[in-house]
């Protein structure tokens, strides 16, 4: 079975052996001939897979019936995956998702790491620090990197740890964030995971 | 007495009837012939005020012990005014400084209410929404505006309320966090009255 999840800058495949991605600016789709199931946040990719037979969206037959309307169906289809946790998927952006008994009970969207760093440079350059990710957050910070990292990191934390419930880190930058959330699991293929719960249920 | 408070962009006055803001592009310090008590986190002003005998830079008697190396001059010198809270200086960005009994226990700088806009609209047009300062806090959104919204607002609540001091709000934007605040005093002069109160001192 072939999974993709397409995202505005690239195609991210799983077949049964790997996954790995292809550019959105180069890839022609039209290259597979086996079935793909897939989800999309690209509208202009969606449009043109819409006349492909082969490509199968996934969202078609998603009930979107929990979620708000303008919610990415990333973020849809990861908190199916799951009955009861938080998935912090770290990319672009850091969404939060909080489901509890297969409830999607709602998510916050905070900036993420490449985005956070550029806002403190282009606000001073006096705050051109990289994050210190093992930073200590039991006390106030007293040094400029420190005092850079705990505004980005330790309110996150703070935020993601008062639901009480299983952490999920996922994303491109998941690994970044295994400092802040020891008792965390990551798991960057849960969106394919999902993906193929909902296909066995077609 | 004339005092000064000086940024990257502007010299912010106060005289014996109010306080006025000019240009650090266009003013001329030299205009200016009586004494002024000033502070400034604009190293090129400071450094063509050195030579200027009327200017007075209060930074020279000033005990920095309490404080780190790089700390910005203007958070050190609004600490200074209080004995007990949490000072929310929102400009470009916001800094969060803690003092009890007259001490400095640390801060740490977030990303000002601008700045944060600009963040969430380049990590994608989907997310280029106004931030919903009255949004409601005690349930995870489940729309985007108010997702963005949360990111930004609610983890900078919650960390300000954990210290359980008095809040007060100062800079530019601080009637747009007065809603996020309900408790807490705005006081945009606190610098010039933590001013004047140093150099009775001196």
């Amino acid at each position: 079975m072939l999974l993709c999840d397409i995202g505005n800058t690239s195609y991210h495949f799983l077949d049964d052996e790997r996954d790995y991605k292809e550019s959105v600016a180069t890839f022609d789709p039209q290259t597979i001939t086996e079935d793909v199931y897939y989800i999309s946040v690209n509208s202009s990719v969606s449009k043109r897979l819409a006349a492909a037979p082969n490509w199968i969206n996934i969202e078609t037959f998603l009930d979107r019936s929990d979620y708000y309307e303008s919610m990415g169906v990333d973020r849809v289809v990861a908190c199916e995956g799951i009955s009861d946790g938080v998935i912090v998927d770290a990319g672009s952006a850091i969404t939060v998702d909080v489901v509890k008994k297969s409830h999607f009970m709602g998510g916050f969207i905070y900036p993420g790491i490449n985005a956070m760093a550029s806002t403190y440079k282009t606000i001073s350059p006096a705050l051109a620090y990289s994050f210190n990710f093992d930073i200590a957050i039991q006390k106030l910070p007293k040094n400029s990197q420190d005092a850079i990292s705990y505004g980005f990191l330790k309110l996150l934390k703070s935020e993601v740890d008062s639901y009480r419930l299983p952490i999920i880190l996922t994303g491109g930058d998941a690994e970044h964030l295994k400092a802040l959330f020891p008792e965390a699991k990551i798991d960057k293929l849960l969106l394919f995971e999902s993906m193929k719960k909902l296909i066995i249920k077609l």
